[in-house]
């Protein structure tokens, strides 16, 4: 992992504007790992930072989307910052709870979906 | 799979409270597929019924979960019938983009994480 | 896709174990893709032969483990090629009701404890 | 997580539940964690409680399928738990052998499909 | 789908730079898909022009790449679409076969590892 | 797991055929954990062996695209093991970035194309 003093001024650069945009006094590990790739450390947190602002969703119920798949993805890492990053936008723990008995049960019954072989409803193809 | 008029009173119940509780004339395939095992039709119904009930999230955040973890997924079916009863929830095409946004920059950093083996940083461990 | 009037000498060699082994009278669609690469087709076919026959687990078991892997990682021809194989080995619509429920339930409890982050139990830790 | 001692009267109930149903002194972590959410932690007992009951198929083989599922997932804590779950019920070396053989399989098989995009058998459709 | 003659000026814009990029005369579906929501679709599309532009690895290993990890996940329009690309950037039937082989066998052995729990070689920490 | 010296005579065959074949002086933990089941053992071992040989791809872009699959997948031990096994054949830093980069594209871009329910191209078919 590259830290901030040990950094080139183009990994500077986006671990500053990363530090600005969240209020944070440092960058987390995901960043500080990504560094030793400059090129991909900017695309990604440039992606990264359009996608989680504001727009039609608000900032907690991305969160908790990004939870979610991090969660049926089984990434460690990301179940771990994104639940900090969650609560810290506003998930309670009654939230939490129903994210995820939400997930829970999507993986159940997509699961069910496939075994059953189920053909798709035709008033869903028009969704 | 099995219709309303050849089901039996077991699995007529089940269809009668989904109906009920969804306010729907029919009961989609999923569950007319899952009426061959009528045990794993009711309990798995209940299940769903008590999960996706407004509680501290509300139905269209719920949805929104639901569809994304079954996107991730890949499940035809589950993206089909959660992408209708997301919008018939009250998902506006605006926030069906950000689902989608926030899926799949999900399943690109878990996957970053995963391969830069970032080590959990500890101000996650207390979230 | 081979057929076997189309084949070479070494697809037709492999075609003609797996008829034999499995008493059928040609060979399912899976095998006349995989022709098309014949290492890789006498390979995998070496390999199912030996893993499928069975061993301390019976034939119908071992067809409903497949089937359960199948069903969980949503791989449509591999959940009608082998719920067809389960079958045919003498797996009932009740066991098949079971198979799925297992298959459903696994899914769901493997995201609450991935969500959950439960530490392992030191007893299981000697299993 | 949360301890015995320290649980609300709806969470002991569920506890006691498990103790008595599966002749344990104590519950797993896996409980203890979804005490934080006890209607989650009592639907998710009552339908594992359901489903894992011994009917079409027995203890050692709804365990196995469960723990196959848990290893082709990647889920940690689920392959610790159901690995000594199915050791209780009755899993032997030689049987733990097969149950990987085949979910090694499966997951190479389910991916040759995938790549070399077989078309479903018309026979399969059947089954 | 939104075609190019039906599409804003900031669509046509993102659509004119994948033709001259990619040389042919329309795009594909996924960006027609994409198109509903423009902010996405030139992000996307951004970011898969970096990433598959000619770097350390040349067009034909990043689409080998591509194609087999959507392979793995089972991503029926990315397998066609990027068997396509791979073809065309040099891929031939000798290569598609052992990316195959490649694939399946990664995902059997990454099973097994779950499976038997396998501790991390001190050797590989180093690496 | 099961060293050298206490092994039997069938699973130090295929010891020494590993350290042989891939001029080591012990085999990996992974091979030490499947040689309680010597038949897995060595039927994993050949095929192994057999894909992993230089063919049509050379060794270092089979091990990346072993490295994607298992990133993708979140195997960690295979992914600190495959991440070790590129870089001895060959993998630079820079390789193993662009690797990054494309797995982690390649999985934003599945789910985009899963949940916006992108029609193949017909152009893909014939590819």
């Amino acid at each position: 992992m590259i830290e901030y003093k040990d950094a080139s001024s183009e990994v500077r650069a986006v671990f500053d504007d990363i530090k600005r945009t969240r209020n944070v006094p440092d960058v987390n590990n995901f960043w500080k790992a990504l560094a030793r790739d400059p090129a991909n450390l900017r695309r990604t947190w440039e992606s990264v930072k359009e996608v989680m602002a504001p727009g039609a969703l608000d900032a907690v119920t991305k969160e908790m989307i990004y939870l979610a798949v991090s969660v049926s993805n089984g990434c460690g890492y990301c179940i771990a910052s994104h639940t900090a990053a969650a609560r810290k936008a506003g998930m309670t723990d009654a939230m939490f709870g129903d994210v995820m008995a939400v997930v829970g049960m999507a993986n159940e019954t997509n699961r069910l979906a496939n075994g059953y072989r189920v053909p798709i409803d035709p008033a869903f193809e028009r969704a």
